[in-house]
Parts: C-alpha cells; sequence; structure tokens
C-alpha cells in the first residue's frame, strides 16, 4: 500500500480546503530555504520595513518586560492605549472619541473578524482590485463570495463614481476599501471616500476602511474616513507599517461599541488577548508619531519616486507614481512571463523575491509586487536586479518575435 | 424614533451572535473596573501566574528586541523554536522528533485552528466535562455540536473506560482531552490516554491532547501522548503557564506535517505570525525548562494542598485534591447559590474574583473554579474570603432551613 497523505490523514474540513494563506509568506518561506543554503536574497515580497523604530517603543516595551507585565490585557486591548488612539484620532478630526470605541488587536486578524462577525458564509464582499492579499484569504476562510470592482491602471487605480455604483450594483454584504493602498499606493479623494461611506449607509452595507498605510501618505494630512460618523463602518489600521515593528502585531479598530465589543469576544475566542507590552510600546509611539511618520513618509517618498523612475525607463516594465507607503505594481506583461513563473525564475535565478500580482486578484496575473521598505542598498539592488531580469526577457521575446 | 442598538446598527452575523468569549475574562475585566474605582481585588479567576518567569526568557527577549528582531516570522514558528520544541519532546519520549512536526501558534488559537480544520460547522466534538471555557468557545465559534461526557467528581474527575466508549459512541468528528486537566487538576492514567488514542485511530476520529498543565503535574515525569504516532492526533501545549507568561501568547503543537501545514495556512491567514522576540523568549526558556519547572511544580503542590485542605475543612464547599497545577473546582451546591450569583456577589461584596463553574459545562452550575497562581499572600486572602463567604451564606441556609 502506498501511503500518501490522502491514506493516513483523516479528511480536513470544507474550511481547511478553502485556506490559501498569504502569498508572500510563502514567498519569504521559500527565499528563507534558500537563505539557509547560503544565498544573498533580496527581500522584495514583504512590507517588513527595515527603518529603525521610534526609540521610545523599544525603551517602553523592554521597561513592561523588565517590570514583569507579562500577564493577560483585558480583551479589548490595554485602556492607555484605547485612550491614546482615541486622542489621536480626535486629535485630528476635531471630534471627541471615546476609547470604549477603540479596540486593539492584530490588523491582519481584524480583517477576518469584522468579515466574520458582518457577513455569513456565502455572503458577498466587494473588494477594489487589485486588493491586498489578507482580503481575499480571510474572505475565503470565512465562506463568502468576492465581487471584484477592478480599478484602472490608466486612471491611476484611483476609485471613482462607477466603481463605487458598480461596488453598490453587487449587493455585498460588505465592502472593504483600503486608501492608501496597498499595493498600488493610491491615495482616494476625500469626495469619493465620503461617496461611498454615504452609498453604504443608504444601501445598508457594512464598510470596512483599512487606512493600514494612511499615515504614510505624501500629501499629508491625508482624508481619513474616521471623521464620518457611522454605526455600520469600521475603520482599521495597524501599528506596524507607520512604526515599522510588524513584529509586534498590534492594530486598532475605531467603531460603534457595539461592534468594538463583538470584536473584543472574538478575539477573546481566539487569541485570548494580546501582549500588554507590545501594546504599552505603542502607546510610547504615539506618543512621537507625527515626528517619525515624517521622516517615514519622506523616505518612502524618495526611495518610491528613485524606483518608479528605473522601472519606467526599463522599456519593459511600468508602474503608477505611488502617492503613499512603499509598494511599487509592476506591470510585466511585456516580458512575456506570467507573474508566478517570473517570481519563481526570479527568485532561483536572481535571488530576489517579490509577490505575484495574482494574489492580489486573478485579473493581476501580469503584475507583481515589489516593496521598497527594507534596507535602502539591498531593495536597490533587488529593482535593479528586477528590471534587468524583465529587459532580458523582453530582449529575448522581441528576437523571438 | 428610539435610537436603540437594534435600530442603528445592522445586523451582525450568526457567528457573531454565537460568540460566547471567555467567561473569565470578563470576570477579570469587571475586576479591573473595580480597580480602577479604588478597590483592592483578589484575583482567582484567571490562570494568570505570577511566579517570576525565568529571567533567560527575560533577556533573550529583551535581546532580541533591542537587536531590532521587529520584523515578521516565518507563519509555522521561528525555526530555533520548532526544532527546540521538537528536541524537548524527542528528549523525553526516546524518539527522533523533526522540527518540521511543530508549529508554533497561540494555544488558545491553537484550539480553534483545530477544531476549525477537521470539523464543518454541523459537526460533532466531545468535551469530557468539566471542560476548559476556550473549548466550547472555539466549539460554538466554528458552528459545532458539543457532545458532553461528564466526569465525576467521585472519581476525582478521572477519565475512565466507560467515558471513553461513551465519547466514540457519540460518534464525533473530534475528541478534546485535557490531562493535566484545567480545572479539576486531574491527571489521566497511561491506560487510559493510550486506549483513547488508539480508540479514535480505529474510529477514525481526530483527536486534540490539550497539555498545556502537564510540566505541571506533582507526579512529574507526566504521561504525554506525544509518545503515541498517529496522523489523526495533535497535541498541543503553551509556554504560558509553565513558564508563567501568559502575555507572551506562545504555544505550539506537535502534528503531522501535513497537519502542521494547515495551521500554519490558518496562522498566515488569522494573524500572519507570531512576534519574533517572544518565540526567540521561549527558545532561552526551553534551556532552564526542567529546572524551573520543578520550582513552579512544588509551589504549585504547595498552595493548592494548602488552599485544598482549608475548603474541605470548611463543611461547606469542598473539591478534590489537585494532581497538577493551581486550580481547584470547588463544589459550592451547600451554599444554596448557583455559581454566577455566588461569583457576583463575591465579586462585589468581597472583592474577590473566581469563575463560575458552567463556564466549564453547563452540568457545572454548583461549582466554582479559582486559580492559585497569584501572589500567595493575595491567593490565601482571596480563598479566606470565599471560605468566610460560603461558611456565612452555609450558616444563613441552615438557619433558614
Amino acid at each position: 500500500m502506498v501511503t500518501t497523505e490522502q491514506t493516513i490523514i483523516l479528511p480536513f474540513s470544507t474550511r481547511a480546503e478553502r485556506l490559501i494563506g498569504q502569498e508572500m509568506f510563502k514567498v519569504m518561506d521559500r527565499a528563507q530555504a534558500l537563505e539557509r543554503e547560503g544565498r544573498t536574497i533580496y527581500h522584495l515580497e514583504l512590507g517588513n520595513p527595515r527603518i529603525a523604530p521610534p526609540r521610545e517603543i523599544i525603551d517602553a516595551t523592554v521597561e513592561a518586560i523588565r517590570a514583569k507585565q507579562l500577564g493577560y490585557a483585558p480583551m479589548a486591548g490595554v485602556r492607555e492605549l484605547r485612550d491614546a488612539v482615541g486622542e489621536r484620532i480626535a486629535g485630528r478630526i476635531g471630534r471627541r472619541i471615546d476609547g470604549d470605541s477603540v479596540v486593539i488587536s492584530p490588523a491582519n486578524l481584524l480583517i477576518s473578524q469584522f468579515l466574520d462577525l458582518t457577513c455569513n458564509p456565502g455572503d458577498r464582499v466587494v473588494l477594489f482590485t487589485p486588493a491586498f492579499p489578507s482580503y481575499w484569504a480571510a474572505a475565503a476562510h470565512s465562506g463568502l463570495t468576492v465581487a471584484a470592482v477592478p480599478l484602472s491602471q490608466e486612471n491611476g487605480f484611483h476609485l471613482d463614481e462607477l466603481q463605487i455604483e458598480a461596488a453598490v450594483a453587487a449587493r455585498p454584504r460588505a465592502i472593504i476599501v483600503n486608501s492608501a493602498n496597498n499595493p498600488t499606493g493610491a491615495v482616494y479623494t476625500q469626495p469619493m471616500l465620503r461617496l461611498l461611506a454615504r452609498r453604504c449607509e443608504e444601501e445598508r452595507i457594512w464598510l470596512l476602511s483599512d487606512e493600514t498605510y494612511a499615515e504614510l501618505a505624501f500629501g499629508w494630512p491625508f482624508f481619513s474616513l474616521t471623521s464620518c460618523e457611522s454605526s455600520q463602518l469600521v475603520v482599521m489600521s495597524s501599528f506596524s507599517k507607520v512604526f515599522s515593528i510588524p513584529g509586534y502585531r498590534v492594530g486598532y479598530a475605531l467603531a460603534h461599541p457595539a461592534v468594538v465589543n463583538k470584536i473584543a469576544l472574538s478575539t477573546s475566542t481566539l487569541i485570548s488577548c494580546l501582549p500588554i507590552f507590545t501594546q504599552l510600546g505603542c502607546v510610547a509611539g504615539l506618543s512621537v508619531l507625527d515626528r517619525y511618520a515624517e521622516r517615514v513618509r519622506a523616505q518612502c517618498r524618495r526611495v518610491t519616486s528613485l524606483c518608479t523612475e528605473w522601472i519606467n525607463r526599463s522599456g519593459i516594465v511600468r508602474c503608477t507614481t505611488p502617492e503613499s507607503g512603499f509598494y511599487l505594481f509592476i506591470d510585466i506583461h511585456a516580458t512575456g512571463l506570467d507573474d508566478v513563473t517570473f517570481c519563481k525564475r526570479l527568485l532561483e535565478e536572481r535571488h530576489t523575491a517579490v509577490t505575484p500580482g495574482r494574489s492580489f486578484g486573478s485579473s493581476c496575473s501580469s503584475y507583481i509586487r515589489i516593496a521598497t521598505c527594507g534596507q535602502e542598498v539591498d531593495v536597490l539592488e533587488g529593482v535593479r536586479r528586477v528590471v534587468e531580469y524583465a529587459q532580458e526577457l523582453g530582449g529575448a521575446n522581441v528576437k523571438a518575435a
């Protein structure tokens, strides 16, 4: 008898078979395997920022650990952090925000929690594509149908009225909007975001606004949906990107207290709570956020500009100029390879890790995403390799034609 | 129009309505609210150990943070920790364990992950009751039916053949077994655990063995199901209790590599990964585990013995003598109050927080659970208040009768 996986393992659940995970984590795992074989790998696959985080965060975290703050935290998050987030938002929008409207949870988990709490299996959720892979993974995990509303490269991947109406017309139970955007770097305009929120209210659709990269919008101050009061709107963000601490796994959501309570119950059910010390680190970070984020924004703008110019001068690959953050969404169709083949060969042959476009939607298989937030010298070498490899492929295409 | 919650909030999902969370976290939240009002509260509600954790863990964690190990980790966990856990288990059972059979995840999440990956909504899972509240919460969250197989106080809450056959006869898709047990402190015998594993194999039932408290079994070395090789068996544990670091939120599972991969994908989908620095702290902890756990076991044994004696001398409340860990499951039926009323009144009137028995199964509403792992002086004062309050109630009962 052949002992294949099928014969020795009991069947998994339907939910297990639907798991897609996050493609860029699989790329990272393969890249790390190559590193264990002694290869130098240029990491452009993950938004894993390498800028030094604020010293205040590190010091406060270490202090909390040394002070033995190693017990359980309240399920909705440490009160100081909920209050500090509320004050931060209040200061920006000029309206009092109570800490009870804020809940702390890993940002990636907040996506699943939002979908799980608002949608039943079989319900429809709208994503504007390209869309962050975690939305797809969370929707699949929750058994939801995704209605993809594509944004166009020609329009700089911006959101416009036609797309908002297409989203509403799909009769979804929920919509996820992500400005500043991962992977395109687009920042949607205030009128469009307000229109989307209004239409969701009119049509009784839950709306999740993922503003993880908003503090990194180059045209700061950005417009945030936290300024719209609506009980069906959940605004979420993460401390990972703006503070360069993705390993902390701390994010937050601003929502109606009834939604906050549900999210806290979900956190209690799934992971009990978050560490106290990482949360206290984030409290310290908030006190220096403005100053620190300004520096990160300037750095992001400089590096993405440089890379965009390089890519668009290649004559083969191209991308729109990001208005925020540290991602470039690169059109590789002229290389003659699809995204997955391009990524695999780039990793094995040029030791450069990037993320295939289809992770952001099935219509994106002629794109790759690169993250430019690593060590600058490595990022530039990685981008050089992407461009060089694309040019070689493009040249070969021309010769073959 | 009255703007009640119903009128302003869109309906939640069925899953959201099923969320029960963890009762002891709600008790803790209420207790902390009282503390903010200036009250001194005796915390016996949560297994939130106050013994100082190994210095090696703290130092390694701080070192990793200072070394800026603040990025993403592999979705299955940091390789060093997977290997160290594998070696630790291998050393105990005398069989080679590969790190690929180990996956790192918060232990509480592992419960949900196991159920989600093995069971479909509507499937049945067996719990031997009293059973840890997270099993109930996770089962409800996954839409499963729980078949409760009660263990008896007269038998010291041990597992026997009749209960194993009752579990199998319920035709479940999965069974969860928990030895050393929370809340009873019972440690099941090797023949019974082996029988359970064999019967699950014969009947093609998934088995989760939660061994979170096994290192704290007083009759150490304990029998662990890690010594059974079976592709349908998942053995999980946590670093929270044995190292007194519940705030780290790090646990692990030993399973067939195909199951490990599914769990890693689920982790990637839900929370991306765990912090690197907490995982490296646990690696350092494993190097001193034997020495440290011996001290914790001795402390647990001493305090639980003292408390058990006190309780059983009360003439009103009673409990079996724990064989592990730091929980006492106390029969309060003679007080004339049910568990929830007793807990609420004890908290409000005597400022002592304990967990109602029904969190461990609906048949347990004449029990409370106390955790004796806090500061010893506070624990003893808390237990004194429990006994005193029970005696007053018991006395009032006698007078009323």
